[in-house]
């Protein structure tokens, strides 16, 4: 079975995006053993566009496109296949009652162009996006003897992922009567550590050949090991999966935080809900991104009480009772303060923990002394509270985002002790 | 001129790497008025890539090729090429000496498969690759009234962007006699309406032909209206350029928040800034990312003193003097919680303007009455509190960032009367 992958959009060929949905769904069908041929991306043209189709399944069994489904004139995905293919457009009802329930709800009603993504090529089938309106469109063409299968998907990654994974696989892998080979991808999770600290410790696992491999990738704030077991049953590719995943947890300890899809975030969140504590935090430089991780979970009003952002230190002063002689004599950003901020954000909320973060997130006011990037953290609990500091790298941003995950890390390892 | 770039590689195809090549030489294309019909990514393949060749040089009068030049068997681009060409391979001495000369430095010396990057079709212009051993290779074909180039460049990006910023691309303006044009993009920022609204309004000006069109971009809160504008000097680039600005802005007045590298949170910055007027902010199902999204500004602090994320209904009447009444008469998520949190957040933090946000955020905890989505963002002013509301749509993450959003929006719109 030969594949190939189309991106429709002029914004790819200005070079103004990245093209990543090629790769994506190349991935996605390496997994399935479905060789990729070809990529291809062309703009938004009806006529360039018919061509490319028409190439491409001269020389494939399966073309997939991403892009150029949306509502407005510019995307002629639909009628260039259409017309391609000798079909009509015909209004499929499920996908306008979808739209228009999606609509409703927002107060907005159907026009005219947001209809246009209704219509498909006679004889599709469709699949409903949750993320968006344009839906994907699953169509079949050839011979008797030699089937050959057109997918459309949009084009915006947050729409085409979901989409392509939860829907348009399980159906295409049905359609073409391709046995799902089992294959489980593990990431382990490890925090606290940089990759070349984490490298060396797992040189053997990484020099692995298939069916099971090992690879390492540095995320923001944490290190990624990705296991990938192949095997023609799925307790087989697990079991491969675990005996790894147990190997690299043995070297690590605690540094493992979760596998696949756990955050920094929601494993800070199972252990609080799990020992039945709260938190609060108190935020200088990361200026709120600390509380905005933690909330990101669902369900984490269950322990995340709130917390005060004492951006300026008269509001360290007057919200969080950190004494005006410490902000004089040690600074804002100093032990003394993390210390006093995370003490007095516990007792303010009536929480079990306070978390304090207080440092320069730059791009100036960094001294000989505290540098940018130097950064204070501390975690207040029933029994004690702990400080530690950080030097972190990179602009403005990368300090704020890097500190608020070191912050998780540290308010972790002190729940586990 | 028609311009198209051929990726090689079968790393692509398998999903291993992401293809930037392609997005980098494009914008560089782009930047110099040649335009890009195709992208085609094949694999390490004699056959295939010899046929990838023939095609994009019937379509094309420049063709760019990365990837395929490495030492190894498996890097077949040269070889092909010359095979397709009908041409001779050649050592190309001064290759020779250069890749010599720089193992020599690290100690190390030619050897049979180096020694393989040093040929070359013959009758081929080289240019040295700084950054690693396979040079860039320029070769003409076509008739005398139809010139046809094509480019071989290396793969690894950091090889690849120098060597054809500073060395093939001037040549091949030269060899193709193209003066260099004078190239402007601006991308003009719309908040507060979505795609669908923004389209109609500039139907006429979606549908421009170079030298000056415009794109339209959805993205997350916002809309981008991107202005192309190509000419033979910088002052006419800019002068059509700013004539489209004009007219967009005149179209959609103060929905336009800035243009180019413009954030929300940057031009909400500098009204505040330019007013001398500061702000706090009251958080509830954002969870801080409105103040996290404040303070990724450099210089924040000038204006942003800080702020409470009352996530707890406790902390809402504890911090922020919510009183109980309205917390249980009228709920948490409701108009007068939000403007008694405005109201409250601006008087506690001593600054000009409060701005809060409540609301649900989900998965769960949606009514009928009050679904999941539905926010109240109140802005707390000198003079007076608005409150609005809307439901946002998504997972809890998307309605999280956009109602944050929608808020800096609303303040942004409020600073502006």
């Amino acid at each position: 079975l030969k594949a190939e992958i189309l991106s429709i959009g002029t914004e790819i060929l200005v070079g103004s995006i990245l093209n990543t949905n090629s790769r994506f769904l190349s991935a996605k069908l390496a997994e399935n053993a479905i060789d990729v041929y070809r990529h291809t991306s062309v703009g938004d043209n009806p006529e360039r566009l018919k061509t490319a189709f028409k190439e491409a399944l001269e020389r494939a069994d399966l073309v997939i496109s991403s892009g150029g489904l949306g509502p407005t004139e510019d995307d002629v995905t639909v009628r260039a296949l259409a017309s391609f293919l000798g079909r009509k457009l015909v209004l499929h009802r499920p996908t306008y009652e979808a739209i228009a329930k999606k609509l409703k709800v927002r107060g907005r009603r159907m026009n005219r162009l947001i209809t246009r993504q209704c219509f498909v090529p006679q004889g599709s089938r469709v699949l409903q996006n949750d993320r968006g309106t344009a839906p994907a469109i699953l169509t079949r063409t050839g011979t008797q003897g030699q089937r050959k299968w057109i997918l459309l998907l949009p084009g915006p990654p947050r729409e085409l992922e979901p989409l392509f994974t939860q829907k348009a696989l399980p159906l295409l892998l049905h359609c073409l009567k391709i046995k799902r080979q089992a294959f489980v991808i593990r990431s382990v999770r490890i925090a606290g550590l940089v990759e070349v600290e984490v490298a060396p410790k797992v040189k053997a696992l990484l020099k692995m050949k298939p069916p099971l491999t090992v690879g390492i990738y540095a995320k923001p704030g944490e290190v990624e090991l990705k296991i990938m077991s192949k095997a023609s049953g799925k307790a087989g590719a697990l079991r491969g999966a675990a005996r790894l995943e147990a190997l690299i947890r043995k070297k690590f300890g605690s540094a493992v935080y979760g596998v696949d899809g756990e955050t920094l975030q929601s494993a800070v969140g199972k252990l609080l809900k799990k020992r039945g504590r709260t938190i609060a935090a108190a935020e200088s430089c990361t200026g709120g991104r600390l509380s905005s991780l933690l909330t990101e979970v669902p369900g984490s009003s269950d322990y995340f009480l709130g917390g005060v952002i004492a951006y300026h230190n008269r509001v360290k002063r007057d919200l969080l009772s950190v004494r005006q002689d410490i902000l004089e004599k040690r600074g804002a950003v100093s032990e003394e303060t993390a210390k006093a901020m995370a003490k007095s954000v516990r007792v303010k909320f009536k929480a079990d923990f306070g978390v304090a973060i207080t440092g320069i997130a730059g791009p100036s006011g960094g001294t000989q002394r505290k540098p940018v990037g130097l950064v204070y953290t501390a975690v207040a609990g029933p029994k004690r509270t702990r400080v530690f500091h950080k030097i972190h790298f990179g602009a403005r941003r990368d300090i704020q985002e890097s500190a608020a995950r070191n912050a998780l890390n540290l308010l972790r390892l002190e729940l586990l002790k």
